[in-house]
């Protein structure tokens, strides 16, 4: 186990808190679970505070250090098994989504979640349940894994879930554990849900005049017979951000926002029938092209959508949000959170997984000075989250709570709510030494 | 709220405690959430215990008095909204599966989860998280309920899940409530996920002549694109039973050990090949007779299918067991657990839920002894849940620990996990009062 007291300033701040360093008292690295327990037991007869960290490519500030050790698992890293009769896949808690998509190319298997950040490890994406592009078929991280080892606070280690497809044996820890992003205990390996990749593939690009005939548009496709693998939704703006970054145009690309649907299935003929379905929904709603896309042109407009982020990331300082809201009220919080930007002189563009009612706005600094862009954002933030609070809708659909949305739990949860998520960390964790401050506030 | 002090006889027994009344200190009707918190702060109050009722159609004796205050939660049974864009149907506690089959019928939309026992409520089926036959398609109870309304333990309430499609936003209070068999709080109101209909719907009937057949064929369809809405398996002599219950003959029947799978979906073509491919499958895996069913003669199948269980009820007493293991250890399972009832000299018989590996084995009395039986059942009971847990199975997939298994939770969870389980159970219910005994036992 390499113990750092000097962390490297790369782990002093995260994708939200890029200009400003925290602070850590020291760096572990264990290299296995016996390691972790020895670290969580040190921590504890020490009085030490734990931040576990594992790709380093949290978005809410979940891994920003405020004076804990940063406990890194980068270095569990190894595949353990491939069982393809309960198609499982066991691997220790540092292993990447890369890592697990090469290891698994070319078997016939897949791994179903498929968040944009590919460094991000499967521990990490448990942690916070993440999303991804695929969710509206396959579920989210949730969905996706079978069981997991996890190191409790006292340092004993506990099994959660099982390989079995149904369970009605005592209470549901593992989901517990699943997106209490690290508070709860430290996930030490995993068992994947493996699936048989599907044989074809094809994409719909559909362009609307405008926003707000989307809408429709997509609870059509979700009450449709449409099973799509993928429903992506963006906007023009969001586009030429991407192409910028890659030097290179959107195929097509009628209209001012977008829906991209991808099916797939091992039965051509099932799918094609699906695409018509599809374009006649689009058509019948006033869609202004559909654009049915296979081979370079799908890869080229999918290159594109993947790329939206780290363009906008590229153009400079900004923040991506990450609120969810019931599927019959996306343009609604879409159309409202642009107004409160406009409102408010800051410029946002989007993107978002509409299947799932999960848009992630993009707000960008341009010329603001840093106060103004502080306190525009503090304004921001409040009106929103007010309004998804009124429309059902919750602050993170993917990226977790992380340090950064803890203030705002009240406006979505009430104090009994909130009490009943303490009154389990402080079962599990009465020191409040893992991942202090993260998702909830405990009193010590 | 009507409280009667004399409890109706019907109520001191369960499905496994026939013939054994239990008892009752009294039962309360609550009428609505309000009603509920008021008996449970009156429960806090006195120090008495209460036990939760619905349906009365427990199998693993959670309802089965022991002293306590039986809840009731029958008269509140109200369907209180469908909402069609998000596709949600919003119920109180006490509204049973056949309200909810009734109240859709015509509409268009279904609700998945779909366990034999109509009369049971949703609640209970939340409570235990009941499976059913279209699990491998839908998911169980968890994966259809979208948000709960939860009186807890102090007499307060809260709202756990969303109407939204992702979240991470919190601990996951939904899913730790979903199969805690009424032991952390009552839930008072759901809010389900409903489906659109498919349109066309074949079944196909396969016959072997030996049990160990089936294993290979169940993960072989499980890993081939068909994705069946049912894959249920049952023996010649399960069927026999239900045959004699229903006075006819089911339609096919050549072989010892059969598979019932259905597709469904809104392609007729689609289906129509998915079939060739399973009668391939079952074909090259040395079937006896594939029979694709459609119009009365799958009702027809279905029927005796649907019957089994009350077609062995009503032959004598019995036991019903509900063990699952993963997809890969089915047939063994099933052999185990009768080379174990036929070392005992207990006669067995067997059907289950073949996509999930969740097993129903039947244990009839017939000649034994009270004595006889009982010590008999014992036996077998810790024989078949060595095998169980050493093949990473568990005791139950669907109908719950209950009373009744709560002894043997430790062969499957290790004291640790146990004891984060009553860690949890003490943090939202410190003086034991809801449903004590149940699914863990925590000192007081």
């Amino acid at each position: 186990m390499t113990i750092e007291r000097q962390v490297d300033d790369k782990y002093l701040t995260t994708f939200i808190h890029e200009s400003e360093a925290g602070h850590a008292e020291g760096m572990i690295y264990p290299e296995n679970e016996e390691e972790i327990v020895e670290a969580v037991k040190k921590a504890q007869a020490e009085g030490k505070k734990l931040v576990t960290i594992g790709g380093h490519t949290a978005l809410a500030g979940g891994t920003y250090p405020q004076g804990e050790i940063l406990l890194n698992l980068e270095k569990m890293n190894q595949i353990l098994d491939l069982d393809k009769e309960t198609l499982t896949l066991t691997v220790e808690a540092g292993v990447t989504l890369s890592q697990v998509r090469d290891y698994l190319a070319g078997s016939g298997y897949f791994y179903a979640p498929d968040p944009g950040e590919k460094r991000a490890t499967v521990a990490g994406n448990a942690a916070t349940n993440a999303g991804g592009m695929r969710a509206i078929k396959y579920g989210v991280t949730r969905d996706n894994i079978r069981s997991m080892r996890v190191v409790l606070a006292n340092g004993e280690v506990i099994n959660v879930g099982s390989l079995n497809n149904k369970d009605s044996s005592g209470y549901d820890l593992k989901d517990l554990f699943i997106g209490s992003e690290g508070t709860l205990g430290i996930i030490s390996q995993l068992q994947l849900k493996l699936r048989v990749e599907p044989k074809y593939e094809n994409s719909l690009l559909i362009g609307f005049d405008r926003l707000e005939e989307l809408g429709p548009v997509i609870y059509e496709i979700l009450h449709s017979s449409v099973a799509p693998t993928a429903l992506e939704m963006f906007e023009h703006d969001a586009i030429t951000y991407a192409e910028e970054l890659l030097g290179k145009e959107m195929p097509s690309k009628t209209g001012q926002a977008f829906l991209l649907v991808t099916l797939s299935g091992n039965q051509e003929a099932a799918i094609q029938k699906d695409l018509e379905n599809l374009e006649e929904i689009a058509q019948n709603a006033g869609a202004l092209a559909t654009e049915l896309l296979s081979g370079q042109v799908e890869k080229g407009v999918w290159d594109i959508r993947d790329h939206i982020l780290s363009g906008i990331y590229k153009a400079g300082p900004m923040r991506l949000d990450d609120p969810v809201v019931p599927v019959n009220k996306i343009t609604q919080a879409i159309n409202k959170s642009k107004e409160i930007a406009d409102d408010l002189g800051i410029a946002s563009t989007f993107f978002g997984h509409a299947g799932d009612g999960n848009i992630h706005i993009c707000l960008m600094k341009k010329e603001l000075s840093d106060q103004e862009w502080e306190d525009r954002l503090h304004q921001y933030d409040l009106r929103l989250y007010d309004f998804l609070a009124e429309n059902g809708g919750l602050p993170s659909g993917e990226h977790g709570i992380g340090l950064e949305r803890v203030k705002f739990m009240p406006i979505f949860f009430s104090e009994t709510e909130l009490n009943t998520m303490k009154a389990i960390k402080k079962a599990l964790d009465p020191n409040n030494l893992l991942n202090p401050g993260r998702v909830i506030e405990v009193d010590e």
